[in-house]
């Protein structure tokens, strides 16, 4: 109990309340696990609850009218995800379902309401968390429209990497179809984008990527998008 | 000045608002006229209004750390932007630009913190149109994710239909360069996909598209990816 409240404590949402309003948050929360595959909520299900994930990996994704899957965001330990939906009392425009077997805390809308007349300082926090999630789907959109694939699973292995230069060894976290459909590739293309990031520094051996040097890597992913998809050919 | 106040009336952001209130908020807005290309404001300014636009088309876009431009909206008459980050009080994650000449409304930050505290309405509105903005987003990733660029294209066509069955003809509001981007593609995919459209009845003849059956074209555009991709071939 004591670590999920550090864990949750590494949100956005609760990072910059004060110690007594987070442990009061914390105390009205059900915490709830999920083996892998499993569902979370379904795309049009109505947003009771906001979620905080305290360990594994959650997806959410959408399918689209042909039946096709596209993920929208994956999150781990330390994110939230949700509030834009609950404060509308909307229906959720994705569905969740877990990437891992994972651990999620939800706080109840109603809940949150009344937490939000009391303290304002939660109605600071639930904008300061909308706000990265909305910067976050920017980011994405700018990354699908503005980098090749190569460069997308190069910014996604530079996230990953514990240090800011030198050589590194990165895990990946989920399996690589989750991967490439966070990236917005098909699993044969992320194939050839390890393939193509040899150039650049970078093997994967099943599940490890080792990074000769994340500087060179971090130009690779920042270069033109025409002079990278050239040097990759 | 009436008619500015049905067109912002038409937003998410004041429609459910009641007569007298929304009047107020109109009370408070300035507004400015921008000529087809001007800077509406740069990527990283300090928030201090949210806009509404009344009349032409103004363009969202993120420049890459490459140099390259990502269009991540694009907004006309009756739409409003910035909501999210002017209730943070952060820096935009994007520019605006005027896409054709222009006429917006700006309702300054602390004109809207002070309407929210006394109209507890403004709140709720804040939200729906927040959400409106987070299911674009989300909606735009599922479409570059799950959709080839003529499905896109088709989707864009459809969304100016004025009609839901049978032929018709639309105006394209922008232009081809800016759709392109709008839709995540170069130029001269857009062109070819234009030209794959043919087979999905529709014909474009300089800013005109010509659609032989709208639901012809709408079973296009949600079909199977690798199936329209095939048949595009």
């Amino acid at each position: 109990m004591k670590d999920d409240f550090v864990t949750a404590r590494r949100s956005t949402l609760m990072s910059a309340l004060p110690e007594q309003i987070a442990s009061a948050v914390c105390g009205h929360c059900v915490r709830q696990n999920y083996a892998r595959g499993e569902t979370i909520f379904l795309q049009g299900d109505p947003a009771r609850t906001l979620f905080i994930v305290l360990d594994g990996w959650v997806k959410l994704y959408r399918i689209a009218q042909s039946g096709e899957e596209a993920v929208v965001g994956v999150f781990t330990a330390g994110q939230s995800f949700g509030e834009v939906v609950v404060l509308k009392r909307g229906n959720f425009p994705v569905a969740a379902e877990a990437a891992t077997d994972c651990r999620v805390m939800q706080v109840n809308a109603e809940v949150l309401f009344d937490l939000m007349r009391r303290y304002p300082e939660v109605v600071g926090s639930i904008m300061a968390s909308m706000y990265g999630h909305f910067h976050a789907l920017v980011g994405q959109i700018e990354q699908l429209k503005a980098r090749t694939g190569a460069q997308r699973v190069a910014e996604f292995l530079l996230e990953l990497c514990p240090v800011e230069a030198g050589a590194c060894t990165v895990h990946l976290p989920y399996d690589k179809v989750l991967i490439a459909g966070r990236l917005g590739m098909k699993p044969e293309s992320l194939s050839r984008a390890f393939v193509r990031l040899k150039a650049a520094g970078v093997s994967v051996i099943t599940e490890t990527a080792a990074i000769a040097d994340v500087e060179r890597l971090r130009d690779y992913s920042e270069q033109d998008r025409a002079e990278a998809w050239s040097k990759a050919q």
